[in-house]
């Protein structure tokens, strides 16, 4: 009941918040910008020194408000400037900086320590903060985060202000403040609306499609929520309860289907994640939402047996493309390279003799991509496999033809795989994947790699 | 409306917390505890490894729960061992350090200032933000600092632990994440118990002395709450809504008074501000708060027109004291000394004789100990004054025998102030105080000082 | 805050009720029903003879569960066959309520009119009491009187079955029982598809026509809800505010159209009310909505100056259609006979010259619709025009071509009209139409009339 | 999720109920009220008579508003000459009754009846739902209710008045529209205050108390709702979770004692419920709370085996205090006349000799008081009995000076009892009871019964 009394203080937060939301969009920077654009950083930047002085103090929120409302006025160019004067005039003092080091390096004590650790925080991190003192703040500060990665990510000069915003986010943006929520066909419309624009694995086409991933019994969807974000699902999982593991998106997203009962739901199958702001990149919540979302539905339908994903391969294609013109390539002999020919034909796939010729080679190439293939790194190639082998999943099984949209095939031709949500065997194989290397794979998918090589 | 959905969010929150509360009070430190005493930080070291390792990134949530459990299991002298340990062997790196300000220092790219910030932050930070994994993890810290405060503030080494709670709960408990609540008689009954117990200023004797502070149309109570620690009002401030500054607090806290009709409510008076955490000793909400109840209470009530304090001068007694024994005492001229020893006897102020003759004493000497007497850092002597004149507000007025309870008496010799916010003064006077040192008060306040000798 | 805990109170109302919504569709009778359809009554009644005995005391709750359930599974006869058993053998005993006569007319006490009224009620009343008793019983009491509404009216055996029904819903839905909500673009979606499905007058054509009805500032939704019938608006009214009263719908509901901004808002237009429950027909909530929805209005917005609808003229030309077979029509004209043949040519609005000539005589042939032609019980002919002169409205324009739907042109010749809540003299105008007939319209609107014929 | 937007919903009709609750004491009834008294059922009934108008269904809110405006201003002679009025002038008028009687007589159609039914309903309760539009009407008709019942239930005439408040509020608060909530420490204060007043079995004395039956985990507390009178709880009951039954009341309120771990939870014991509003009389929810909880806590606590109360028995002294002077009673023997003077003297229960004596005459005694005494209807004379017997409860034990508060020595020698309510009995059991008079009652009862002297 208590809990009551709670939400009212939070909906308060909830509301400061919508009130006061940025407008993300920039103004468009015409003519009539030119002038404001080249002005602008020198207010912005009077306005941010005040909020970093003792003024800043008294008259923090209003100040703090003052630099978001111009920094919504100015056009992309203006928004630019504004992170250059970060990164060049909101640096640590490297005098005071030299000078903290040199006490610190010769006596290192709980003082002087303190003193080198304020010497080095840039006081853009101390204006950030500042900053989130103003109504629906942190939104804008995700707003601004945004605003420098899309448009301002090539700039080398940039990445400390980058930083910057990782570090604070990141830390505000703790597990700890955020809420898992269910989201379903009674959820505020606008928030659903956000569920359709947001999904990034497979597109919602409207209203209806997404009724049918959230109102049927044998669906379910969850979001992590956090109480500065208001209205914001920040990332947020769909999945479907089944009676095995399924090896089409197909038939999980069909139209016309007949709704699995409860009691013949043995699996709960994660289908699609999404990420929604990119203003938080870098801050990782996905582990926990798989996690948490399988202890959920088990504690609510304790028949589950198998937590899995259905999850695209999104570098496949772009992988196999590369080493079918690496002329020694370590993957393919000369015979794969022939047939390989026949994927250049955009319909083989209907063709059932050619589809079956391309399965013989395809499929050890796919073990064979997520096995042994790595990038740069160390890791494996496959975007979607390192986020989900360093959750501790298992690659269970690869699926042929699992996904022949269009996207798919070209992606991936075709190809979709399930990880495998062990519960029991997510920390050890997470250790091993992330101190070792080891890749957790089903005998099956091993079995697929051809005689003769071993992993 | 939608508002509502975060409110659910939100609440879910509060439950997680509460289910998890921690015990403040350590384990008594019995003999069966000995043992656990010394294996226990080894317990807790291989654990808090654990935490900041790969692993932690798997089971952070498990992991978390699990120390903050062992935490709570140990008596107090294995929580210093604890804090301890994290003083010693959760700092920087001094080696890394080295090689980071050094190329730092050849080259300030943000790559090299980016290793530095990693490199001198230390480890205890990233702990204490992955401990905040744990449901309930913001109240475990901030009750694990609290311990440290209450038990550990006079050892040196361990100040450093207690600059890195402060840095991050700094952060975590921003003005942005809290939200002003009004606390009335229909406020869940375990928050109005808290009220009752974190009373700093005029106790609260009982429900009824509490309902009396609360459910009388010309009194208020608002509080600052933070999405993270249920059911605890940060900070709370209790308001009488008067027709004119009053000058005692007796006539506030009288149990048999008229109430004041809404029409002619004039002046909102602020006569007690208690902060409840001692876990968050500076961070500072204070300012904020009695900004924004002021500005609630102008929007609810039109017709308000002074804000205004009924203060405590709590180091009033004692500063005379040190001052009386001080021989040549620039405050003091002999004839005070002489007369001040009325004071001695504890009945004085039933003497009207007597009192009135201290009046003519002790007025000008508070007006001295406000306006001239300086601590070590050159502030003013009164720790309430240097929060209200820090916040911009200006000394009113002083309240001859404003509170004659024994503690009034023995603090203060009876003596009450008023601070006055004057919304559109606040931001100047706070400037001119926190920069040049002057100190805002009223012509009467100025006059009581003696003639020939000037501010 | 308390009011969180009755939110949590009711909400378990809601909760309760959403969990045994009952279906509103009847089974389909097939083959297999045939049985049951015979059988069913025979079991119900026994169910129902249960209920109303002493045992429906001790259980209820679980017996009225069972009559509802049974019902549910019966197909359409089943139901009207329970009806019949309803309005056959639980009327009033006639040899007690002839006795309950005698006595009280003998001597019209306290206890011989207590009496009469307990034998006088029908025990059908009571029944339905006791079947509220069931989770979701007053849904199920309102779809269950929709089945007898629409597939039982025309018996009139169970006319006294829906008099029962009307009196408890009726007292039920009392209006100190419902609250007035808005609805916007963050109301959960299951509400809002309710709002497309029940919109009675103007077709909303999916979720984006509904979002240019509710998200804009210039426009609003409200609705009134009963605690237990949950998710269900019963009667729901949508605004458009607007600088000036309008005159076509066309333009109101443009997919393109520039926003009023609120400084300029001068009128509040109601341009659809639609109930949404059948089972609740002869509950009038309608007058209540529009003036609790104009003081609403009126708070937020002081600017607004007039409260007018913007209402279809659904029996104008059936009317005409009538009066133009009539030979001596009082309204028509020879002259007037011949031009109306130009509406035979479904694309008269089309064309300027006939469309004005139309004009000429179809104005004041609507005022005469209005003003002076009446039904079998003298009222307007018009039954939108009986609601809103009903609740104390003014007729106070008639728009030409306001609405050239295919609906529009079909039920009125795209005549709309304006009916204005002057909030002064609905009270006074309410009055003399109740109880004079007296119709309030505008000069403009009586000026349409042809002279020579007085109103 | 969908819940809140009702919560919101229902929030609005807390709230608006809240702002206009009614006092329920009248004005004293000094002279100036004399001429007020005088006239002001005059302009009540000029208000009453507007509002049951035509005039009512435009001007109804605002018109309910003033009636029960003028009503709170009345003295309670005032109030009780409204009532005299509402009695003789709102009945059914007698000429339309027996028309419409003779027409029903002759042939009873739907049409007949509903006229009939329409013109035997006195208009008093047309004009009580019509006061319901007023904001707080429901709580302001039941405090009208409770002023006719406290001052007015000595008055014949004013039995129709009651009749109708009885049939309407009756109707109003059906179970199915109530909600059961549990009531903790951290439930809004003012409704915990009313638990304290309202607690009508064993006092609450203070906070302290209150905080003993709330807070503990083997307590709780559980009270009925209704959407519109905000606040209320209209029936509470306290349980206590025990290992086994408990025989006396001292042990469940002891200030200090062991609290039972849920896993030893073995006992619900209802140690108290109390009705709250005098103005439901007569409308029952005691049978349902007791369910409800039954199975609320059987779902909580799956190894609850056993709910059984612990019950004062109000009426056992005074029957033995009358049986004493009958002459030939048929349950006292001449012995027991002579033994039975030793109650007299007050100490009698701290002398264990004389106690032990006491035992053997009154344990038989209040068997033959359960079991054979009846009221002049064939009931129980024991009222509590009565209660829990007609729930289908068993009376399960005697328990021996269970109950030695001044109180309990005074009603009932000290007697306590426990009625079991054995969930698969209790149907059974009240059938048996209402239609037969079987009273459930365990061998261990029955058997305190002197031999020879049959059931």
């Amino acid at each position: 009941m208590n809990t009551r009394f709670f939400q009212d203080v939070l909906g308060s937060i909830a509301e400061r918040g919508r009130s006061l939301k940025p407008s993300t969009s920039p103004q468009p920077a015409g003519d009539e910008h030119a002038a404001s654009e080249a002005l602008a950083p020198t207010r912005l930047e009077r306005l941010c020194r005040a909020l970093l002085s003792q003024l800043g103090e008294a008259s923090g929120v209003a100040l703090a408000q003052q630099v978001l409302d111009q920094y919504r006025r100015l056009p992309i160019g203006g928004r630019l400037d504004f992170f250059r004067l970060l990164a060049r005039d909101f640096n640590p003092d490297r005098t005071q900086l030299r000078a903290a080091w040199a006490a610190y390096d010769a006596d290192p004590t709980p003082e002087s320590l303190q003193a080198l650790l304020q010497a080095v925080e840039p006081p853009r991190q101390e204006l950030f903060r500042r900053l989130n003192l103003a109504p629906g703040g942190t939104a804008a500060l995700v707003a601004m985060r945004e605003d420098l990665l899309k448009h301002g990510s090539g700039v080398p000069e940039l990445k400390s202000v980058d930083n910057d915003f990782d570090h604070l986010l990141g830390s505000w943006f703790n597990r700890g403040f955020l809420v898992l929520r269910h989201i379903d066909w009674s959820t505020p419309a606008d928030i659903l609306e956000r569920i359709i624009r947001y999904e990034a694995v497979h597109e919602i086409r409207g209203w209806e499609d997404l009724r049918r991933r959230l109102q049927p019994i044998d669906r379910r969807c969850f979001g992590f929520f956090h109480p500065s974000l208001v209205d914001e699902p920040l990332i947020f999982v769909e999945v479907a309860l089944t009676r095995e593991i399924p090896s089409t998106i197909a038939i999980l997203l069909a139209e016309k289907r007949d709704v699995v009962p409860p009691a013949e739901q043995k699996a709960a199958v994660f289908y699609s994640i999404s990420n929604t702001q990119v203003g938080l990149r870098g801050v990782s919540f996905g582990n926990f939402l798989i996690k948490q979302v399988a202890e959920e539905l088990k504690r609510e339908i304790p028949s589950l047996e198998t937590f899995v994903t259905l999850s695209p391969v999104p570098g496949f294609a772009a992988w196999l493309g590369r080493e079918r013109k690496v002329p020694n390539s370590e993957a393919l002999t000369d015979a794969d390279h022939d047939a390989l020919a026949l994927l250049d034909d955009p319909g083989w796939a209907m063709r059932p003799a050619v589809a079956e010729r391309l399965r013989d080679i395809l499929m050890p190439l796919a073990a064979h991509y997520f096995l042994r293939s790595k990038n740069r790194d160390g890791w494996p190639v496959d975007p979607v496999a390192r986020f989900h082998l360093g959750n501790g999943a298992r690659l269970e099984r690869l699926n042929w033809l699992g996904d022949v949209s269009a996207n798919g095939m070209r992606r991936s031709h075709g190809l979709m795989v399930n990880y495998l949500y062990a519960l029991d065997d997510v920390e050890r194989q997470h250790e091993a994947y992330t101190n070792e290397g080891l890749i957790a794979a089903s005998a099956s998918v091993r079995s697929l790699l051809r005689s003769g090589r071993s992993v």
